[in-house]
């Protein structure tokens, strides 16, 4: 890097309800100048059905709201905005949008602007549970390779394929108008860049790795057979829908003249190519090999890096994923997660504030339930439960198990149930960390990022003293989108490499919360049972298929 | 009965938290005047550990509040007082009282006035779970006669030998000074009667067979060297504890002067032999051979009725026993029972309420509740519950249980949870039922009464959909003391037998819920579910024992 570099990147954060433009000093990193702005057409659920758990965005709310937070980043900023080098780009995903020949969204097209199946299939919507099934069940069958081998051999319901496939069955009309279905990290670069071909959208490695099937054992994608193997209306597809891939320390092209205007910044400078938000803020977060940095949020998404030549033939059974370059170059990014964690204590204190919604703000409670939870002993009076309120990401992905209690008596309270429920979300935590080792990938050290890590001390000190490891909280708030800054900054030349990059911008730990002999021995036992619990739920699951 | 009887007796019914005296028309069994009184250092949970699941009842507490409640009831009505020509006692059960050589209960001398187990050890109290394990062990260790042979086979913490045995262990010094124990049922007639002599105190046929293991068959109660072999400490006590039993239709005695005085009644009223008042209950509501009469409160006990030539041999396994005469003479008297029933919704509301305790007052969430879990299908969303929150009682009694829920999700909320609960414990009325029919006792038709039955429509709707049978709900909240009134009018001579007296005097059925097809289909495969989740939190509890 230039000494006293004085340049700026923007890194642009997609979360589920908002978008966030952050502006970072290339020289360390700093969070200079934020700006948030929601999706206007989500913010009022259009096209979404809970009960069906459909979850889609429209594309228009992308686009409005990234220049409105860009602006506001920027406002009364002249200073700054001269000076931005760089863009990236981190998203929820997998979240696939159709698109026509011309890379124009689908919804985009007034033919399709109010049908929910031509537009982002959210990362959280469920509707392909019957695909995904069908997918894992063609790879089981031997008829083709198996295509799940790198991603921990199962297909979940929330990725590409099964989300394609469910609409290519329930919406002939819109499936076919779509040429290619592209994954938000990709096509918000691609619209940066004034792509114009479907066929040539930079396609990010960890979107299509983790999501897609893509890997270089398979020289790509999928085959076609396997795709009309799957179900003939796949054919309408131009296969293969991409070949190559790219990491995200390179560019994947250079910001228009429309979209510069529209941002106040300066026309052609890089735009990174994308990656999914939890990737960006492992690195943002100074991801080091073997050590798992969990986002934290309304879900965990954990990620962990390991040099290839380490992990050799190794595979990783019952995760997302591992994917050489998806997180960072040179390495295998591993990705797991939990369904569920904040929404677990968000759903106890929803039951609570059953019948005082408006007196009583979400959120208000959580303090006091917290507080009084964290004085009752490891297994509260004696509650268990299962973090799967949402099923279960990994290990072994299941959309269809779900959540269940035991030990109840009159003297359970609500700070013990939701202590038990606290315990869930780090027995689930630990069982992500196990199988890693259980199959030859030592998780060495443990850092946490997201909503929940810095604003529940109770919450990540269960975590530590269940996992028995000690666990670094970072500083930042938007360790995603510093680490877009990062790639960004890569990007357009400000370092040589991501890891240079990363070392210089990354965000300091602030705490480190060291585990708790006494507690983790107490938990030994409660893990047992959390995992009784655990089997007798994913029994009855398989017994209501 | 002579034409035109204008006398009235007094039902002295002893719940938890309150006595109620109520005045009867001898003649129709109205119910004419009624008032009730608490228990004033009750009131305070004086002499109670929740924690440890120690209840007592100080002694005094019972002639304080009874004197009062007397009083109230005939408070402005001379007319009434002179006219009463009986009384009749039921209570809580097993809650036995050890009292010195003089039948003085131990706490109403001034050495033990402040030492719990010198009182009345209440139904409700588990501190004797471990006691209740070693009389199981020695029943089936085949050194002797399997003295549980009437009681379903298993002995439960909540009875006499249980409970004496505890304070042995625990309290020498009381134990010691304890000649014999007495259950409530018999202590209130000893008591208004004069005794003054603990092995003269009239026996209750009821409360000897269902709790203290007496039967004709063993001609009596288990043997001196059944008791020293479950401990020598029971050596101190003068065996047997008694010999003779007698049912209630007969008199314990004659009122005392000073009772009489106190109360405002005549002297020298029979006072009939006492029995639980679920027994009592199920004759106030008219109790027939083979009608299940279910006393539903915060738990449940359910009282049926069969002539022992038909009985004959047949033993129902894991019920609170079987007992000829203790409801009524002629019978054999089947005992059985949910541990929670209301306190599983009381228990639901509490924790809802967490935190605006002040603000919403017990009960006002319920109706609410109810309401909007009434408008979801059978399952509800998915969730599934066990209605073990305080152990279970029947079928197959064990304290080490405790409840569970499954199919929990981000929708699951407070009106499907409470539906799961209320379906709970209708699923545990099936299992009752169901027992006793598969031992080869037919349960012909079902009659509710207690706080449940005319309070929540819902809960007795669901219960006769899962149980596919109509369920008359008596007319009247006082089926318990009207039962007493019957056995006090009986015990007086005012009708033949307690048949007539039963005939003229029970309350009459003022609705009856009748089962719909529909629902209960769709209950058959929840019914399953829920045996399984049963069979799962068994194995939870044997495991952590």
């Amino acid at each position: 890097m230039t000494s006293g570099n004085e340049n700026f990147v923007i890194g642009l954060d997609f979360g589920t309800d908002t978008v966030r433009a952050v502006v970072v000093r290339v020289a360390d990193g700093d969070e200079i100048a934020e700006a948030v702005a929601d999706y206007p057409q989500w913010r009022e659920q259009k096209y979404c059905d809970a009960a069906r758990q459909q979850f889609r965005h429209h594309p228009a709310d992308y686009l409005e709201s990234m220049a409105a937070a860009v602006r506001g980043a920027l406002e009364g900023r002249a200073d700054l905005a001269g000076r931005i080098v760089g863009i990236g780009v981190d998203t929820t995903g997998s979240s696939p949008i159709p698109v026509t020949a011309d890379g124009t969204a689908l919804a985009l097209h007034d033919e399709f602007a109010e049908d929910p199946d031509a537009m982002c299939i959210l990362w959280k919507d469920h509707t392909a549970v019957a695909e995904a099934e069908e997918i894992n069940a063609l790879c089981r069958s031997g008829k083709f390779t198996d295509y799940t081998r790198y991603v921990g051999g199962i297909y979940s319901s929330e990725w590409y394929w099964a989300k394609i496939l469910h609409v290519g069955r329930r919406n002939p009309k819109a499936f076919q108008a779509a040429a290619n279905w592209v994954e938000l990290c990709d096509w918000i670069p691609a619209i940066l860049t004034g792509v114009d071909d479907a066929s040539a959208v930079v396609r990010s490695r960890c979107a299509a790795g983790h999501k897609a099937l893509w890997h270089p054992d398979f020289d790509g994608l999928p085959s076609r057979d396997w795709l009309l193997a799957l179900d003939p209306c796949l054919g309408n597809l131009t296969t293969p829908l991409f070949t190559e891939t790219r990491t995200s320390d390179k560019s994947a092209g250079t910001l228009t003249a429309k979209w510069a205007e529209a941002f106040g910044v300066p026309a052609g400078i890089p735009v990174a190519v994308g990656a999914f938000d939890c990737h960006m803020g492992a690195v943002g977060a100074g991801i080091e090999p073997y050590s798992l940095v969990r986002v934290m949020g309304t879900s965990t998404c954990d990620i962990l890096v390991a040099p290839p030549e380490e992990v050799g033939d190794t595979l990783v059974r019952g995760i997302c994923g591992q994917v050489p370059g998806s997180v960072l170059p040179d390495f295998i990014g591993f990705e797991a997660g939990q369904s569920s964690f904040g929404d677990v204590f968000a759903w106890f204190e929803r039951l609570l504030r059953w019948g005082r919604e408006k007196e009583v703000a979400a959120g208000t409670l959580l303090p006091r339930l917290e507080k009084e939870a964290q004085a009752l002993p490891p297994g509260g009076y004696g509650e268990r439960a299962l973090d799967w309120l949402n099923g279960r990401r990994t290990p072994d992905a299941d959309q269809t198990v779900r959540a269940a209690m035991a030990g109840l008596h009159l003297g359970s309270s609500a700070p013990s149930v939701y202590r038990a429920l606290v315990e869930a979300t780090a027995f689930g935590s630990r069982a992500i960390a196990e199988r890693f080792e259980s199959e030859g990938i030592p998780v060495k050290h443990i850092v946490a990022i997201g909503g929940i890590a810095r604003k529940s001390p109770f919450v990540t000190q269960v975590c530590a003293d269940v996992m028995n490891r000690e666990i670094g909280v970072a500083a930042s708030d938007q360790c995603c989108a510093r680490g877009a800054a990062i790639f960004a900054a890569t990007a357009a030349g400000q370092y040589a490499d991501v890891h240079q990059a990363k070392a210089a911008m990354l965000s300091p730990i602030e705490r480190t919360f060291k585990p708790d002999a006494r507690a983790h021995a107490a938990y030994e036992a409660l893990y047992a049972d959390y995992l009784t619990l655990g089997a007798f739920a994913q029994d009855l699951a398989s017994k209501s298929d």
